[in-house]
């Protein structure tokens, strides 16, 4: 306790540009959602409120998973929720790691008595799928398969089709890290046989920070009833949840009774069906497809600076865009510049390739014309500041000619 | 998915008076906080937001534990956490359970693999003091003491106090959850010696659900750094979390340089933040007094229609108001009037005093006279269309003079 504590004053953020890995920018349409009035956890419209919600995740999951509810917590609760549910101590599971989190999933596992198989990648490259097929035939025991559809760590895309494919040859289930892939890019989980799939709210539906949505089908439900052990978290156990967020079937004949588990975060869910609202009336297919454009805009106009993207084009994700940073340029004083001048927020390179690239989003709200313009400008900006100016003046003209060719 | 499914559209929700266990009403003024623009995670800015944040909440716990900070889940992912970090397989925690939280608390224990001594008191009533000092001496070994300080699930009053009390004297922690408590009731974690403390947003805070206000001071975080075996989640492992919202201690020269460990629900931080600007300007004594005095007008307005509160008198808690049912009406039917023809939510009993007990709430925002008076005539007519006519218009001059002498 401070003795000389100041009196307690209110808090007004700045209003900032979120082009990094998450939160992206948040529409005024979905922060005004969030304030409206609180309503009970068990009140008839809350209810009826998350049913229309678990609707619109379903579509947006392109699934007809019944078990499609948003966690209360962090998406990366969500992955600790997927893996401790299906997992019981001594099982295997397969983890791919090419970047943060699939690290994370090693540590995860291990903490909750299972073995990780680890394959390993390159950071920012894909994952290599004739080694995944090489630890599957030499790991037939294990129970799953777990991967990153979208490293939010390196921008790099995984084959998810084809490695839910391999785990389902194998009788494995899979754990796919959808966190910043849904909303912007192409995510079939039915079609695809992904069997547990988490994501979060802030990045390509952004919605503020601090919910997870997830879908888990009836082959990933079958093992956790065959389960001899209790789940080793009472907070995350999808049996519990389960009975909160669907109800019991024991009421066949009418509204299910839902089960008291915790209490929701009634306003953050406001906000989160506003997003998929926004979602859905704009279409999948047309939100993919502006994620792309703004990611060829933006790749332009950097092109046009001499900086280049640093994934293989194949696996690039539109949404996070890894960018090299130029030789011998200061990574903390071009994005200190980029925050304290133009109020703009790009990302850092975690682990590896701290200092080594940024990362730029452009996810949701945030993947539109008037952030690549504002970036290439700002970026433009911070670099003459460092003593780069060979290209000043080119960028924006090429961003606006993939705009106005698409 | 939902082959009809009607066009997406926006959730408006009814304006309630939430009058039940939680969430409370919000003030407008906390809900406006939270639609404010989001941050990044590690924007200098909303790092001195969330400093400023814990400092409040310092003083609000009356701690000055540097180990201060709100957790990004639900107040029952708190208890887990304050559980899970300090329980090592095999070990006992002796839990004092007379309500449902006390209940939960074992079945975190023991799906951790820990031992559960259970010392069970009723329902509705305070906790022994006397059986909690047998068991200690029965079970010297446990390494801590669990109990509720102010149970949600029954509007029952512990004496933390001497609780920890015991707990200190026989070298075991105290695991105390002040979820109901925090803001509304005399708390002082330092004074009283709590060890591990735990709150939730959406009580006496009057902010949204979602997140939960913990502190924990070095005799806990040094059972913490003596474990043999790694914390078995990930995502409640104090390390980590300490890394995130303190930041490491490696770089003592100037501020400190924060982990990466998830993304913080920024929004839900404002709202919590401006909850705690409205507490600290009010003052904490005064808050308790305020929710004292409306407690007291409730109890007087509710006996002048010949409906009693069911707790001693004691042990009563001022912002949950646990009111015995008059005989032969009908629960739901009452409730549901409230809510249809008043917008008022209250709460129902739970488990063995489902159908008994109604469960009031005066917490935070909601501890003011307008929602006494308003909860008052909404069950005189609840009550009146039910047949229960007798005391018609005898509750207002009750409250109101317990007001006016005050």
């Amino acid at each position: 306790m401070n003795k000389q504590a100041t009196p307690p004053q209110s808090f007004y953020p700045p209003s900032r540009r979120l082009m990094g890995p998450g939160p992206t920018d948040i529409s005024p349409r979905v922060l005004a959602a969030m304030s409206r009035p609180t309503l009970g956890h068990l009140d008839p419209d809350f209810i009826d409120m998350t049913e229309d919600l678990k609707q619109m995740l379903q579509q947006a999951f392109k699934t007809e998973n019944s078990y499609t509810i948003p966690l209360s917590s962090p998406a990366s609760a969500a992955m600790e929720a997927a893996i401790i549910n299906i997992l019981e101590p001594g099982e295997k599971i397969i983890v791919c790691r090419n970047g943060v989190f699939g690290m994370r999933m090693s540590d995860i596992i291990e903490r909750a008595g299972g073995e990780v198989v680890a394959v390993d990648d390159e950071w920012g490259k894909t994952i290599d799928l004739q080694k995944v097929e090489d630890a599957i035939k030499q790991h037939p025991d294990a129970i799953a398969l777990a991967f990153v559809y979208a490293e939010t760590s390196t921008g790099v895309r995984s084959d998810a089709a084809a490695l839910a494919k391999m785990a389902r040859t194998a009788d494995m289930l899979s754990i796919v890290d959808c966190v910043t892939a849904l909303g912007g890019i192409d995510l079939r989980v039915d079609e695809w046989g992904l069997d547990l799939v988490y994501s979060g709210s802030q990045k390509c539906l952004a919605a503020p920070p601090g919910l997870a949505p997830m879908t888990i089908n009836e082959r990933a439900l079958k093992k956790i009833a065959s389960r001899s052990t209790k789940v080793q978290s009472w907070f995350l156990d999808f049996n519990l949840l389960g009975g909160y967020f669907q109800g019991s079937d024991a009421n066949k004949g009418g509204s299910k009774k839902r089960a008291y588990h915790h209490t929701a975060p009634i306003n953050s869910l406001y906000a989160l069906h506003e997003s998929l609202v926004v979602l859905l009336e704009e279409g999948l297919d047309a939100s993919f497809k502006r994620h792309q454009l703004m990611h060829l805009a933006l790749e332009a106009g950097l092109s046009a600076m001499g900086i280049e993207l640093t994934v293989d084009k194949e696996w690039r994700l539109p949404q996070l865009n890894s960018v090299g940073l130029p030789d011998s340029v200061d990574d903390a004083a071009v994005r200190s510049h980029l925050l304290k001048e133009h109020s703009l927020e790009i990302g850092a390179g975690l682990g590896a390739s701290a200092g080594k690239i940024w990362r730029i989003g452009l996810m949701g709200y945030g993947a539109r014309q008037e952030n690549v313009f504002h970036c290439l400008t700002a970026l433009e900006d911070a670099l003459a500041n460092q003593g780069f100016v060979l290209t000043a003046g080119k960028a924006l003209p090429a961003a606006r000619k993939v705009l106005t060719n698409k």
